[in-house]
């Protein structure tokens, strides 16, 4: 396809709207007579509240009311964002109450105070007098899976899920194979910490709906969900999202929007906000699973993996959210990534007094990629095969079938990126100056790191939910178009890209086509929102049927005004409507537009309103090569270079991708080298819930990040594009693992790779 | 057509956000860090401004701007509030420009201070020292028409528009007329007087956009006026409308929408508000033309009007608005009472030094139709007929064609209403107990009077411009619907009863259809707004047509999932879809709503999203029968009895056309007894600019209002029903007028009927 707006690095539409801080985010939406709701949260890790006493808390002044658990309605409902299921047997696990009096983690939410102010809402919290049973609390699935545990969750021994998949015949292949490695590898529990925390504003509108004004990747799930947790009909709600900082699978969980708009119910709809505090988004949001695994892979003669095996034990945390999904994207990740024709897994989900993990970008696969590319990075050296080529003898190609997911490749260009990447990185270079460098340097050894991932454009094919999405188009009257979607904004740029989508088929310039600032359940076509790599592949399915209809309706309408071109092909290109044969320019569209609002008998608003369903899925490739110093005084490690190159299919704006994955790369460098959410062993309290204690990387801790892409056209994609969103973070990590082990020699199995691991391994 | 929520007086959506403050009004939207505009205006009524001094003015803390004309874009438009017309030659005159040096009356904008308060603005304003060039001014239309009269208008003569209409043959009917009644009538300038002034935001949006929130009647107008009036594309500007405290057409002007706007533009986008005071809005918005008409009336041998030969003189003030338009309308209203062959009309539209004349409720008509229906009373009186009777005999029919407009009356029941009218009034019982009652009083008289009126269901047919109407519905999850409209409420109830059509065709109930608090033209469907009683007649249109699609596509939608029903009618009743025949029932639309959202296949939001250009109009009839007594002492005229009875076709919702007409009733009596705007003569400044010396009726003024409705089925009617919204305030003047001359035998000419007018006559 030869296009014009797709392709090039148009400047997204909010950014100076961003940079300038006028963009307005959630708690930037002015409100009259707004109320501020704070919760009240357990400080015990594992038990039962048996009394609250308000007294104190009452006679704070401004406070005006204080709900307990037994105040809200009780109506069990999953927080986990996906679109409702129709089938009850696959519906997400309804173990939520708005507040609880059975509290499964420290923090958890078991009351609320609603005053005039925030400080008098903080004072009042702190004066709620609650007594507890506390009941032994576990911090680890091992803990929580000993002999007589007590329940997180009644009747489920601790255990929300426990599966076995096998494709082909696993223990033959083990049983054939030359060469046999496994391991064993450990991943942690990290935050997303996106820069706005979760915030929200319920009230009663004068229709009598309730509407929640809410920084969520998730509007039109939120809906229902706020449906689920007060039983009412969904159409009761109303969900808006503004601008968002931020959420990376965070806001894909409904959190804290049932909460706020129980305290809006109990004030008579009065406008309420609730703002989580850093350290409570640290205690109480979602986090990513702290995944174990037991990992195995079988090698043929001719250095072709055949089998995997893998078992992988997932900490969920107090409540059920995505569950045991994750673990199964995981293993969905690792059977992909060689494509193995015998592949077998085992995972388990296990509760845990911790918070509870949920969605966090990569979905289950940076765990997976990491322990799999590290004994696939072990394998190599231990046969003393470049890692990078044994890399591209092992990923799949286009054209081949998932034995995984029995999809198709249409397009599989991951080997590609590690051969592109090779070059770009100049790796034989690098590794000549690397034993060069090892050999004059004691104290400091380099090393080369590879990582992989292959990762779907969506949900499917194994998730019981559907994969739709809504367009609606208007033309203005100067030949502009208003676009309504439903997919969300949430700082990835997806207005941006599917607004060139627009201005691509319909031939106009990309500042023609205004995208809506907040997404607004009442009129936003239904789409479920910004998860799974999915917007640009599904949405952008919705943008380009509705471009294509409305450039159709304006054709067909031209022709009904001129009737003299019934007969000839016409086009839209530059803003002008032309012949189509010889492009020769007919009338402006702008001019068009004003005929067709104002014609006296031809006056039509041309408008497409569309929905599609998607039943497709593309897979993109990743590759992170990595370059290394390991200084073996301190253990501490440091980036020298670090490439991405992503098969992403046709990229919609280069530069917008290069962010999303420049994005991407340092948080999966942080993943790899120093986040980790830790418990206090005593208390089940966590240590470090605030950014001074928990470290993330500022952009001066980052090293320079390279990208690179190879641009097969994916025949599934809308403009041959695949996903992007959350690939770049899953591979560095084991990138950097795989740099380590090369540079010093040393398996580090466990991330994150913190100077103290590293020294610790040294030492032995 | 057997109804189920057409037809029913259900509880406007908005009743109790009304009553309980808490819908939000434009100046109730919250913004941050707005700053404050206000307009300095002249203090002479023509002129020119030579010199500003802002020195003083500057000084003012808070001050952050001082606009002059010469600061602002000089690309005069028109404030009128039609939709734009492709055919430059039908445009509206664009005479305005959003600050002027050149003044035309007390109070023209000149200039303006942005501030960071209400109150610096305003004493800045205050100290704005302007040097003029003073001309003389005319207050009358007579002034600004004598020889050698400055130009209000350069190349104008003054004269705005002077147009002779004739059908038939006038000169004949008066040759062939066995009787022949003349007079003349004089009308008088009256205000809107809304609760709601004029009040509008203006800022620019993080997408470069501007956006401008005003109580405005017509916010897809409102945006192209903008357009015009910063030679800027349509698609740059937003307009959104709140809920709004009335316009009754003076929000159908875009008076102070270019102004505030031009003030954000000069601060760099920054909020602006602008809000007229109740003086500002007296003296410078939009007023009802005064008219004075010489009216001829032939009457045959059998009492049948044959032939109208009018003329008039329409007082326009300073700027074009409306303008000539006005007349015509008012002659068409003439012609169209009595459907006479024969018909003359010549009017002219003159500028004068006084406010702007534009569109309000009735356009035209209550001056004309005080002018004819006393020409006519005073007929019956000297040919010794009853009044009504007269009227009975000479209103046209259901099936004639209007000799002025060429419109077949499929349905004109003025004469049933006639006819209802005097058996609900006690006509007949009233003229014996008055005749008792007039011999037994001395200074009290008492008298009978009928007012009549026919009047169009929108701009049809001979504006120039389009009438089309546009509606988007969206089924929720629920089988709620979403009900997305350009037309605008304005306080008429216009939502509601757009409501209850959903409701009908959709088979749901009333309260399952979400009308938009706003209207937003980013999303609302393009029409042009409330203005010629249109919308449930012309916006209904469209509603229908989105509904009926609507239920179709589900209908489709349900066999798609069913195909067992694929050759079975079905229908959509009570909310649930059953069998056409049987009225069985088989599925709910909520559980069927839900399953078309989330069905993994054949998943699809149900959407319609139409437009539609109305092409025909409907004439509704209106009859005022009333009952006066009259204080020979003092000239006070009391009301005892007044009925409105009107043939709207079907009405959709009884207790709101009540109210409706009740409203309008109120404000006929107030244009007939009381109300009149008055200028200084030395000076040109308005005399009672406020609500203390401009006295409008309270509900303590307002005698008990009788209402009765016939209804016949208007086949060109989405339900069968016509224009109800201006009608009602057209005719309780002339038949108060009437009923006077009736009491005290001296026939009225002029209103307002105030006592002095009264006692100056019965003093002669």
């Amino acid at each position: 396809m030869d296009f014009k707006v797709i392709g090039t690095s148009q400047t997204r539409w909010d950014a100076e709207a961003k940079v300038t801080g006028k963009a307005e985010y959630t708690r930037d939406i002015p409100m009259h007579n707004l109320l501020h709701g704070k919760v009240v949260r357990s400080k015990i890790a594992h038990g039962r509240v048996i009394n609250y006493n308000l007294e104190e808390a009452l006679k704070v002044p401004g406070v005006i009311k204080i709900l307990t658990a037994d105040d809200v309605p009780d109506y069990p409902y999953s927080t986990a964002g996906h679109p409702h299921r129709l089938d009850v047997t696959v519906q997400d696990k309804k173990d939520t109450n708005i507040f609880t009096r059975r509290v499964r983690y420290y923090g958890d939410a078991i009351g609320a105070v609603i005053a005039e102010t925030e400080l008098a809402a903080e004072e009042a919290i702190n004066k709620v007098i609650v007594e507890y049973e506390e009941w032994p609390f576990y911090l680890t699935p091992k803990e929580a899976l000993m002999d007589g545990a007590k329940e997180i969750h009644d009747g489920t021994g601790n255990l929300l899920g426990d599966t076995k998949n096998e494709t082909g015949n696993v223990d033959k292949a083990f049983k054939d194979a030359k060469y046999i490695f496994e391991d064993e590898y450990h991943t942690q529990t990290v935050q997303h910490c996106h820069m706005e925390t979760m915030v929200a504003y319920g009230y009663q509108d004068v229709d009598k709906r309730w509407v929640c004004i809410s920084s969520t990747q998730i509007p039109h799930i939120c809906r229902h969900i706020l449906g689920d947790a007060f039983n009412m009909p969904f159409g009761k709600f109303r969900v808006i999202k503004p601008f968002i900082g931020g959420g990376f699978g965070n806001k894909q969980d409904i959190v804290i929007e049932p909460m706020v708009m129980a305290m809006s119910m109990a004030v008579g709809g009065k406008p309420v906000v609730l703002e989580l505090t850093r350290e409570e988004l640290f205690a109480t949001s979602r986090v990513r699973h702290a995944i174990d695994y037991k990992m195995k892979i079988a090698i043929d003669e001719n250095y072709i993996i055949t089998g995997i095996d893998m078992e992988a034990i997932s900490q969920n945390g107090g409540y059920t959210s995505h569950g045991h999904a994750v673990a199964l994207v995981g293993e969905e990740c690792a059977h992909l990534l060689y494509n193995v024709p015998n592949f077998r897994g085992h995972s388990k989900t296990v509760y845990t007094n911790t918070a509870a993990a949920g969605a966090m970008r990569g979905y289950g696969t940076p765990q997976a990629a990491f322990a799999l590319n590290s004994l696939v990075g072990k394998a190599a050296r231990e046969l003393g095969i470049d890692q990078l080529e044994f890399q591209i003898k092992n990923v799949p190609r286009s054209g081949e079938t998932s034995y995984g997911t029995n999809v198709k490749f249409f397009t599989n260009e991951l080997a590609e990126c590690l051969i592109v990447g090779k070059d770009k990185f100049e790796w034989n270079k690098k590794i000549e100056y690397n034993n060069k460098f090892n050999k004059e340097n004691i104290d400091r050894k380099r090393g080369l790191g590879v990582g992989t991932l292959i990762y779907a454009s969506n949900t499917k094919p194994h998730s019981p939910t559907i994969e739709n999405s809504g367009c609606r188009l208007v033309l203005n009257q100067d030949g502009s178009v208003k676009m309504m979607i439903g997919a969300t904004e949430i700082g990835q740029g997806s207005d941006t890209v599917l607004a060139q989508m627009v201005a691509e088929i319909l031939g106009i310039d990309y500042d023609k086509v205004y995208a809506d600032k907040i997404t607004d359940t009442d009129v936003a076509p239904f789409d479920p929102g910004s998860f799974a790599s999915r917007q640009t592949y599904v949405s952008g399915m919705a943008v380009k049927k509705a471009s294509e209809e409305l450039k159709e309706k304006i054709l067909v309408s031209y022709k009904l005004f001129y009737p003299i071109y019934k007969e000839i092909d016409l086009d839209i290109i530059d803003n002008n409507i032309v012949l189509k044969k010889s492009g020769e320019f007919i009338e402006s569209l702008a001019d068009f537009s004003l005929r067709t609002y104002y014609d006296m008998h031809k006056g039509n608003c041309l408008t497409s309103d569309v929905s599609i369903v998607c039943n497709t899925t593309a897979y993109s490739g990743t590759a992170t090569l990595v370059n290394v110093e390991v200084d073996t005084k301190t253990g501490k490690i440091e980036i020298l270079d670090i490439l991405n190159v992503h098969d992403s299919g046709k990229i919609i704006n280069p530069i917008l991708a290069s962010g999303q994955v420049e994005g991407g790369m340092a948080m999966g460098i942080a993943y790899g080298l120093g986040e980790e959410m830790l418990y206090d062993q005593k208390t089940g309290k966590p240590l470090n819930n605030n950014l001074l204690d928990y470290k993330i990387p500022t952009c001066m801790d980052v090293p320079d990040l390279q990208v690179g892409f190879v641009e097969p056209n994916d025949p599934t994609g809308p403009f041959g594009n695949k996903s992007l969103g959350e690939p770049p973070l899953c591979t560095p990590a084991p990138a950097i693992s795989n740099a380590v082990a090369n540079a010093i020699g040393i398996e580090m199995k466990s991330i994150p790779l913190t100077p103290q691991k590293v020294l610790e391994a040294l030492t032995k």
